[in-house]
């Protein structure tokens, strides 16, 4: 009675991370009327993992490029493959399917069930040769060009035709936070450290799956230059023009349009000169961000800052290794600290709004790469407030003996706490919900001890050595889930920024 | 307070039946906070046409691609441009743009507004080489191909490319309803007269923009063959595989599309055979519908049949005139037997859901073509019950001089009528909201006098003489609307359908 | 596949007007789907009345209180019956029932279907007493009472006891738009020609039924004493300190409310005497006023004022017909000078939300008084703007036979028309687009004639001497609806407001 | 951009439990724009506490009588005062107000924003005297009477006038979960122990304020004798008739109208007889209810069973604790064998579908608890599943030093689990994704250390001596909150119901 069974094809999110050809796998909160249904999936060879809490879920929903709730029973098949379908065509996303509670028991003649097949990859499309053209001549008359790859590269497996673009054609690049690892971020010609002046003063920009959301400041001033050209390579056309109008829009798959460019590149061998003005000034102002963020990052202090925390663990992780990153400061510095070497291994919580779904994003990971033996590790790296919307999902993982690293960077709040006498003393100053700033949370909170409370391993970590020790036994673990609960102090900010990630207030 | 003014572009939804660079027309119903807008327009330059009700507006709503209510008057520039922008790249739409009442009247410092340019024709894409080798392999092997030529076609401009495709390989092609006139109704490779025929028999269709909904019946048996092989060209790549997986997917603008395959088909200049049991089974079939068409249209009595009404009419329409259609069989035999000769110059109200649009669609178009002086007619072809939904527009038409061309077919009802004499007997028999069967309505109504009370030209046409001077009349006089009252048989049906054009029961 | 029938409950409405106990009419518009709905309902003894448009029942679903899509067939009896209960009890509203349109044609065995009896009248509460000794003593402490009546009064059914209260204690009151008639308009007692003056200076208004919304300026200065004391009488609990805090609030039903206060001042007596300073300024407010009016009403030009329009209509109308009134300037003279003398005879269509509703209105009122033989009449007053928006249901009002008096008040425009030599003149100057106010509409359309188109009779009217004959013979046919068309003065407008009834710019 | 603060005023949730006058505190979870309102908030003096998980306020969202927008600053104030006496007035419930981010920090000039002062209590109405005389008819004709205490009986504040009726008419009553406690449980007339014999053979029913829902199984045959006569009290007019035609409806506050009955009664001195069969039938079964619940509370085994863990949690619970309650078996059993012994001291989480606000509902109990200073505990009685949607929340619990009492009765899964030893088997058996039941969750999960984690007190419990000493502890301990994670036998379960106290499968 007005119950219903929300089934969402969450998989699909995490897959431009790990490729799927079919449904493999479900992940749901049990109650009544799931508990069928997921019987019903294991029987059938699906794999099901019950999760605490819906929330990963519901954060879906709200975001879906497709939702329907089928009228009768023999219509599921038919609408959960045009929702795997519309998932992957075109631009990704999630799809939502709303499966009335009284279907789940009810029963249909197998006969007028439709077979529906899966579908094949997506189609690919190419951009109009003209548009390449004006595209080229943008391209070649660029004093300071720049590369942007984003989400749409990685999904589009483009990552061979954009080395062979950027190596071949001598061109600086920049990824987003999805983007990163597309090439490894590593690579001589990648800028991310230099990354505000490389928006600021690049006169032709190349957008390859990459939008002009807040994320890159919409394009605007004061981070681009007011007067930049902006070439747009997306397989979406009403991107193309959104916040600003392009000096050419190439319509269609990155991959194929990277390889059109290729073609034509080849033909007459053009190449970004090395000794440019732009490579010279891109090349000191990396290196005296590297400076500046070593110096912070050899502090050697207890408790740690952000970068030292950072710092030691960039060293340690596997170069293969799948990341999830949630949270604010410890999201946005770990975007620039932590290198991404392999395309789709960076799975990036994005907007406060979603707050709560990297810990479900790790167990899908986890449980994919599982299966598929590859060897590579799941790290999960949250602040301490992302953290508590979803931690009671490491018994999820602890009971499937998934082993992920989870990482909490644990500065006693939300954008920065107190510590633990600070904390004592506005106790005694009087009630605390009158006394304590909204953003605090417990000092020095247990982390760890929730992920021993499951029988998995909690790491409490103050110091350099405590972190690298931890990490290492963590990653030597594969039966079960670690937590490093590492405490910073809790004043700890980013450094200075020339202009912030992402100014908060704007949003 | 509470009070919103609907903005919606509308006009876009006219934008494949007649070109237009930029929002010159407004549509809209005046209340008070749209006066302010209404003249702000008109100051500016835009033409305004006040409507009288704003059904054919909010059907859109419905339907819009995308929605936007500005939160600030500084917005509205922005959000307006991204309205416009999204309705015309990709799979065009309506928009609907939601602005506040009391955003009316505020004003803001004229510099904070930023001026943003109108965007360019909408970006190319061109499918993958690989998908185009597929489709002609499977072309190549098809033993009773078939083009069918849809919406996309059009919007896409494709007739040129299209016309030397069916000429260049000699292939049999149809028309969806909104994809008639991108070629000639009367080109000799059309095979609409056998419509049923085609669609059941070809192994190989090739989709032109045209999408597997229930106008092609979704491509299923009984109305296809259940073997066939589908090629879809489509500029979604959410559209491909939707009902059915096709044997090749070609992603992008159909225009592009075509001249590509034309490129190979040049290079081994294959053509399909003109002596096919193929084109004999469909020419056949043609001449046999033709007959039995014909000898329904000249049946010669009073009161006419459909057949009848529509035989004279496509006689007397110029070719390059503008058809507005709506209604049930008034629109569904219009579709088969009113021919259209040139591409963007139809536009079908579609289904139930919708009814009421037709005369807002005449009303558009009309104002466009006498701003374009394109010396081209409107003529809005309508049943009586779906004139009903909007009829007070003729009173808009008289107003702004529009010559349309209203023709009404009057069966006295829905699907159909009784007539005057039953009619009367039944008055007789009791209470009529009690005794009238739920169809019916007043017979011999007098929708020519609705006209006539405007000081439009109302016609009442009984016989063929009538109809065919009334016509005449009205299709020479450009100084205001003319609306012909066509009384036909009230039990006048559609001949007996192999397959009806579309099942409405499984609607 | 998607097609949902849309069966609103709409009848009721009009129940606050004209009793019923059981649903005995239904009103749509007739597609595929509803065909069969319909026969099956007049099958089973239900009246269906067939529209034209769905508007009116549109509007109503926006204001729902109530919306329910059963999930099978057998919940539809039940989900019918809650329906209808909700429309009744508590505070009426439209309510609305979506049911599939795979239901339609379904079947079910009837042993499953709960047969669920009509439900009884709704439930009648009264006032706490302490809330009625505190509002009594508020209330003799007035000096300048004023009662005001609103809708809950009506469909309250309180005017036995009102009368009694009016009367017995000698306070002034004042109808909202839909409480007039509770007590007739020309009653001794009545302050509406005084309105502005009596709710600016009152120190103690008793809303009885009535909200401070905007038809009551929110109870707010200037239109209001900031320092007015209100003592709310309402059904509805939360309506309780809406926009202000009363001084006494009374919940439960306004008739057994205002019963128990008849109780108490039967005890004592109480009565507000007859000669104090504040009748003393209502009088002579009200003789000013009428004055004022008189003389506009008796100006004897032509074209025609709205006040001499209004004063024939109210000479000829019977005082037991019921008035439907929509439009701007038409409804809001028309509500002053258009007399009501029975409860539950007025429908006002209200806001321009809604604008569209009134000949909807009126057919389901005469169909109502038809079948109940109470040889009431049923006239609608319209602007010319407003009958445009639903005009073609004078098809449907013919169709019947319904004997509806429809008068548009003609200014050949929005607020305000033009002339038809300016008009003309307007023509010349340039495409009407461009130059024409989007207030105007065509000069002296004949309305009148797209009545006659269907049978009914219309009227083109000018002069005095043309309206009173035209009413006459109009409100003397039983047979069939007449329009009378009333062309006025295009320039006219209502009599300067110390304050407009509605400042619509603040809407 | 698009972001926007969800103020939701939750804590008139909980009003029913706890009186409040003011809007005293905010709950909130902090992201950027709530920050400053928090700051601010409590600058003014409210209590803020800050929250991990919006969970509990977003499922309050769902259910919200009132929501709105306000669509400037000056309008927030009289926006959330309507929110507030919405929340209040009539049938209580949650209110939404929805504010921008981009108002949070904008200005408005202080003179504009009016001052809106708090609404006094709820108005209250009383039964028509027509009504109480049918009601009390057909009460004094009952044979098998039955008082059902509801909800609206405790928000009505009705404990001292049911009190009189029940011990001065001699009539047996039953609460509904939330009507616990209006009278206590243990009162010689409450037949709780034999609910469904009382409820199946009762031929008349006296609804106070509870609703026939799916908790008291729509009022539907086989749970009730299919001639039942109801009698219904309810403040909601729309609320009569539900699922059922009643005897005689009252509409009004409950309290108003028990006191209108015992006038009646009072003049009579009626008196439901003492030595009835019905009294028999009923003393009867509630004696081998309880006969059969004590045996399987004294069962002395290990793992216990729920019984045993019920029977002593009840015996050692202060009579004047608030019992908040949430989860499958745990809830249901918890309702029969936790007492209540004060009106408002219980808070039900009620259906599957809002699980995860319990631990919500006891910060909001103790945080006012504390601040009145009444000395009362909140215990909260969990499933291990239902403690797991929001489970990180007892950190708030100890960030705030808030003594809640937290039972978590752990059967390791969902309805039932498996012991540790099975799973370990099914751990070799396969990939638990595959082997695992979905219902299933880690066995022994140590979520006492989790409430250790953050400095609160952890009780592993197995045994019956470890629950009372650990109950006792944490009872005693009024500095920080406690976690009793109590381990029973994971195959326990209800014992064997005549019906089940509600059917899931049929939700």
């Amino acid at each position: 009675l007005g119950k219903h069974l929300h089934y969402t094809v969450t998989i699909q999110t995490v897959s431009t991370c790990i490729s799927l050809q079919n449904v493999e796998y479900m992940f749901g909160i049990v109650g009544v009327p799931v508990i069928e249904v997921a019987m019903a999936a294991q029987a059938s060879g699906i794999k099901y993992v019950g999760m605490r809490n819906e929330q990963a879920v519901e954060a879906c929903r709200l975001y879906s490029k497709f939702s329907a709730r089928p009228s009768s029973l023999d219509m599921i098949s038919s609408v959960v493959e045009k929702a795997v379908r519309t998932s992957m065509y075109g631009r990704p996303g999630a799809v939502y399917v709303d499966i009335s509670g009284d279907m789940v028991n009810a029963k249909v003649d197998r006969s007028r069930v439709r077979e529906v097949p899966c579908c094949p990859p997506p189609p690919v499309s190419m951009a109009d040769h003209m548009a390449i053209t004006e595209a080229l001549a943008v391209l070649k008359g660029a004093k300071r060009p720049l590369l942007i790859i984003g989400k749409g590269a990685a999904h589009g497996r483009a990552e061979g035709a954009l080395r062979e673009l950027v190596e071949g054609c001598g061109l600086p690049f920049l990824p987003t936070p999805m983007g990163k690892g597309v090439l490894p971020d590593d690579h001589p010609n990648c800028v991310a450290a230099a990354r505000s002046r490389a928006l600021l003063q690049s006169d032709v920009v190349v957008l390859l799956g990459a939008r002009l959301n807040w994320i890159l400041h919409f394009g605007l001033p004061p981070r681009f230059d007011p007067h930049v050209k902006v070439i747009q390579v997306d397989l979406c056309a009403e991107e193309m023009g959104n916040n600003m109008q392009p000096a050419a829009a190439l319509l269609g798959d990155v991959n194929a349009i990277v390889k059109q460019i290729l073609e034509y590149v080849h033909k007459d061998g053009w190449k970004y000169p090395a000794d440019t003005e732009w490579w010279t000034t891109l090349k000191e102002k990396m290196a005296a961000n590297a400076t500046m963020t070593k110096a912070l990052a050899l502090q050697s202090t207890t408790p740690m800052n952000y970068y030292q925390v950072f710092h030691h663990i960039s060293q340690l992780l596997p170069h293969d290794c799948v990341i999830v990153s949630e949270g604010a400061n410890t999201m946005d510095i770990g975007r620039t600290m932590l290198n991404n070497y392999l395309p789709r291994h960076r799975l990036d919580a994005g907007t406060f709004g979603t707050m709560g779904v990297g810990l479900g994003f790790a167990i899908a990971a986890a449980t994919v790469q599982r299966n598929q033996n590859t060897g590579q590790r799941v790290v999960c790296v949250e602040g301490d407030s992302a953290f508590g919307f979803s931690g009671m999902e490491v018994e999820t993982m602890c009971r499937y003996k998934l082993p992920v690293v989870i990482i909490v960077v644990n500065n006693n709040g939300i954008y920065s706490g107190v510590d633990a006498e600070t904390w004592e003393m506005m106790g005694k100053m009087g009630d605390l919900t009158t006394v304590a700033p909204p953003v605090t949370l417990l000092p020095e909170a247990r982390y760890d001890e929730v992920m021993n409370a499951f029988g998995g391993r909690g790491f409490l970590v103050r110091t350099e050595e405590e972190l690298r020790s931890a990490l290492q036994l963590s990653l030597s673990d594969w039966e079960r889930p670690s937590l490093l609960n590492v405490l910073i102090d809790p004043s700890s900010d980013r450094k200075q920024q020339e202009f912030p990630w992402l100014t908060r207030s704007n949003l």
